[in-house]
């Protein structure tokens, strides 16, 4: 059970997840509850961190980027603020003991060691980070049972499966079924794709998302990470995941029950509706956030998934039977192939054929501790920057 | 909670939804379930229940119409078996302690008495029978507190609105959205409705069901009747109750909460899944119903309802805030006007001008008792009858 009154850390405070966050807070804080705001954090957007302590006056804030928390230092000062610098940084307010709940919108598997250091801690995380739970769901689940803590999905496919299974008994579930707009490629050919600039697959049709996210939705990567997450976050057997093309992007994930029927969850696609839900679960707060008028969308379209189009859902659903380590290493080929299409060094159909080079050449195991996941990760995005001489 | 072990009275088995329910009850009790049937009822179709009672040994039958008991009587000899005739028959079946549970799928208001008796002798109740509550929600409702008994209902939309709550506060409900198909002539102009054949207004596009509520889907009063029902049924405010119409029947109701966050129950439309959550709720079953295949619906559709070609929706909505005796009116003229429109009598688009001028001449009241509503429905029955000489 959500407790209306919390102090948070706010990881990755300036991206879109951060920004609507706090939005979110500020909405819950008018309407009876008490969030107060302990540590932003931010990549490299000082000026927008600026802002934000400004108006929360956190007790301190992380700097990831070691030229970015330089020129902080220098443009700034905000008296009595704590200033931290880098993954170092995360780690000690993750593990500090003033604050009781980890907004977590960190940004690929840099999420993973804060999130394990908060549990261990015993913080309630609501967790937009889906990386972690892809990486490492096993021992996150482990953990949180160990520590007694919970785990509130900030995802609008896994907080309509989380509102969906309310009530519900878990044995009843025949099957998860998320839902996936199919990204701005919906409808090119895969030679189209081919020759995909960086700009058109930025263009997502329906979510005004980060970099990182919106490419893995142009591929489908994000819905295979997600397939994974959701493995973990409901404790549910692979083979019971699908995935439908809902282009329209309003039912935002379903659960079918073993009598036939089906639950949805939707709306309009806005974001600070499963972020609140992550902090009023299992409860409701009231919202003026945009309403759905069922007369503007006159029609939601449902289709199957082409898995010889979007090789990286393909590949997702095989490393989900598979397990072991080998999630972690299509994640961080994926984390680096992203990057360097973004960077305009390979083709936008590279992505899928750098994975799968990756997993081909590794050796899987069940056997795995976190350091072997942290060493697989580092391992995989050397041999991927050197090849490619980034 | 839902006992797997009921002793059952099933008034109107020979039906839709009575047969319907022997399906599903055959499907439960291969399933754990350990449901007997002590009484099956029928108005006219006594070769169908003959058939029902070979199969389920029921402890009695009732037969509503006289020439049918007769000929029963006189056509079949079955060793053992009570055989009771009338509204008497029912109402003494549906008082007898032999039995716990009431699946009513009546038609229209003779649904009523036989439910009143069956809340006053302790059983919970399926409930198909929406004009039971229409027309005396107030005095059921306050009956099943009383005699601390439930009502299930079997109704597609009210029981995904049912699942949509379950694990919901109350409080957080902003509206209830009733889906609506729109019927057979959703595309159709009042002119063209004016011209209607029996024929034409018994072609529901979805489902499959009997004349009554056939018509009552073309005329759209049977979202009227529902949107009622709601109210009853949730205790919800008439002005949290919306229709929208969506022509496809996959999305069977939805609600909307405080958050802006939709629940919604879906699936293809088959009466047996309502009918069997009616039985196991807050539970579910396995079952072997026709599954949802997406891929098959590949758009789903919604529009405002236009109240002014469906005026009988119209109608409705204006009583539901009226309430006191005018729904009972409202039902009495409707059922008469559809059995003179089915026997050719009047024109399709004079059954909601039967009602308007019915319920225009009616002193309404907020102080009724059941035999208020009993007088008043028969004395509109009369008074319309007269009129048009039937």
């Amino acid at each position: 059970m959500n407790n209306p009154s919390k102090k948070i850390s706010l990881f990755g405070s300036t991206g879109s997840i951060g920004c609507n966050s706090l939005i979110v807070i500020d909405s819950l804080n008018s309407n009876g509850y008490d969030i107060s705001v302990k540590y932003l954090t931010t990549n490299t957007k000082i000026d927008i961190l600026a802002g934000q302590i400004k108006k929360y006056s956190p007790a301190g804030v992380v700097i990831q980027d070691n030229d970015a928390y330089n020129e902080f230092r220098s443009k700034y000062d905000f008296k009595g603020l704590e200033v931290l610098q880098g993954k170092k940084g995360l780690m000690e307010i993750a593990e500090r003991d003033d604050h009781d709940f980890l907004i977590n919108a960190l940004v690929g598997f840099s999420g993973l060691e804060p999130t394990i250091k908060a549990i261990q801690s015993n913080k309630d995380i609501a967790l937009a980070n889906k990386e972690t739970l892809v990486v490492a769901g096993k021992i996150i689940t482990s953990l949180t049972n160990k520590f007694n803590t919970r785990i509130f999905p900030i995802d609008s496919e896994h907080s309509a499966i989380l509102q969906c299974l309310q009530g519900e008994d878990k044995k009843n579930i025949r099957r998860l079924i998320l839902t996936a707009s199919g990204g701005p490629f919906l409808n090119k050919t895969t030679e189209e794709m081919k020759n995909t600039s960086v700009e058109d697959a930025l263009s997502h049709p329906n979510w005004k998302m980060g970099k990182k996210i919106t490419i893995d939705s142009a591929t489908m990567m994000n819905k295979g990470l997600e397939v994974i997450e959701a493995k973990w976050l409901f404790d549910m057997e692979s083979e019971k995941i699908d995935v439908v093309i809902h282009p329209e992007s309003i039912i935002h994930s379903m659960v079918e029950f073993i009598d036939g029927s089906i639950k949805a969850q939707l709306g309009i696609p806005d974001m600070k509706i499963p972020i609140q839900y992550s902090l009023t679960h299992p409860g409701r707060i009231s919202s003026g956030y945009p309403k759905m008028d069922f007369t503007k969308f006159s029609s939601l379209r449902f289709e199957e998934p082409d898995l010889e189009k979007f090789k990286c859902l393909k590949i997702a659903y095989e490393v989900l039977k598979e397990e072991g380590t080998y999630p972690a290493v299509m994640n961080a080929a994926n984390e680096i192939a992203v990057d360097l299409f973004l960077k305009g060094k390979i083709r936008f159909t590279e992505i899928p054929e750098i994975i799968e080079y990756n997993l081909n050449n590794h050796n899987n195991t069940d056997d795995y501790s976190l350091e072997d996941i942290i060493e697989t990760d580092s391992q995989i995005r050397n041999q991927i920057l050197r090849k490619y001489n980034d």
